[in-house]
């Protein structure tokens, strides 16, 4: 498969390249880095991304963040970059992207445990992760020529533990390769229309 | 109790306005209506409304739509209005709003079934209710003074049966009065952080 990996040298990301590079036509899209140029912020630059592709088997995102911060003085402004980023950025992907993707093609998404469970100060990234699981439960049921698409969900990942294990008292570490296997599942697999949690 | 209900002129809100007046201090807010005006997807437009208000011990809201339509046409565009109202209005309602609420007092939002179970053309809708549900279980953790926050999840109730039946089936009709309970549990009753789910 021709897979497009937006996102591929994060913590996710780069498990996940490495997991699928032997197999695949495996190609890195960053904001600075990688093999191609995106910033899933733009529309423009989306479509840009599309456009020299010309077609792939399937997009994986595995970019984008959320603002994490006292929830008493936050307010519309700290939510905006994590709204255009990480939920616009993957909507967008699929809204302009389904055009280029094969037929049988796939998405694969990414939220996070927040949606249901979300760490203090989290509530920022609570409503833009429940957005993306949701927009997917949608958009599985109206992808046409045999598209699909899911997200995957993770909790708190063993790569992340030294950066934000602190964040996240009581979190259970998902190992890595567990957290890969979701993202195999939703690319090498059959299924559609699935939040495919991966939360210990 | 010192009520306010943005959108108690709506389906939803006029019988829930009718439940709360004989025995509540209920002020109705709406966009050129009611007794005072408020647009919630301005910022502004909002504190503006609290100020006035000075104190609530509970603030409603039954207001926001989202886009339907196609989702092969489906882009941005159509989203954002649904967005900065339905979902940013929500949130900011409780962002600003919270300083104004008394001690005990609670906010009840309203999402819908899309969340997790989208009709064909409501993958707009589904995000944004998917949205407001994540952000009420984090908001829920984070909110001071014991005040409380729950979220509404309605249905197809059958005051939209003659105006969006059509747009919904299999999608079992939601009595009234079984609605209406659900936003007095959240008023009147103890819960916080709640999906109250009113899906038949």
């Amino acid at each position: 498969m021709k897979i497009i990996l937006i996102g591929g040298q994060g913590t996710i990301g780069k498990r996940v390249a490495a997991a699928l590079a032997p197999r695949h036509e495996l190609i890195i899209a960053g904001r600075n880095s990688g093999d191609i140029q995106v910033d899933i912020a733009s529309e423009t630059s989306i479509e840009n991304m599309f456009s020299q592709l010309k077609t792939v088997d399937a997009c994986i995102c595995t970019a984008g963040t959320g603002y994490y911060g006292d929830f008493q003085t936050m307010r519309q402004q700290h939510m905006l970059a994590g709204i255009t980023g990480k939920l616009m950025g993957q909507v967008n992907l699929v809204l302009i992207g389904k055009q280029y993707l094969s037929e049988g093609g796939s998405f694969t998404l990414t939220s996070g445990i927040a949606a249901e469970h979300p760490a203090k100060n989290g509530t920022t990234v609570a409503m833009i992760n429940g957005a993306v699981n949701s927009f997917v439960l949608g958009a599985a049921q109206e992808l046409k020529r045999d598209q699909r698409i899911n997200v995957v969900s993770p909790g708190l990942v063993e790569d992340s533990k030294d950066r934000y294990g602190a964040m996240f008292p009581g979190y259970n570490l998902v190992p890595m390769d567990k957290l890969v296997n979701a993202y195999l599942l939703s690319v090498e697999g059959a299924v559609n229309g699935k939040i495919i949690k991966v939360y210990s």
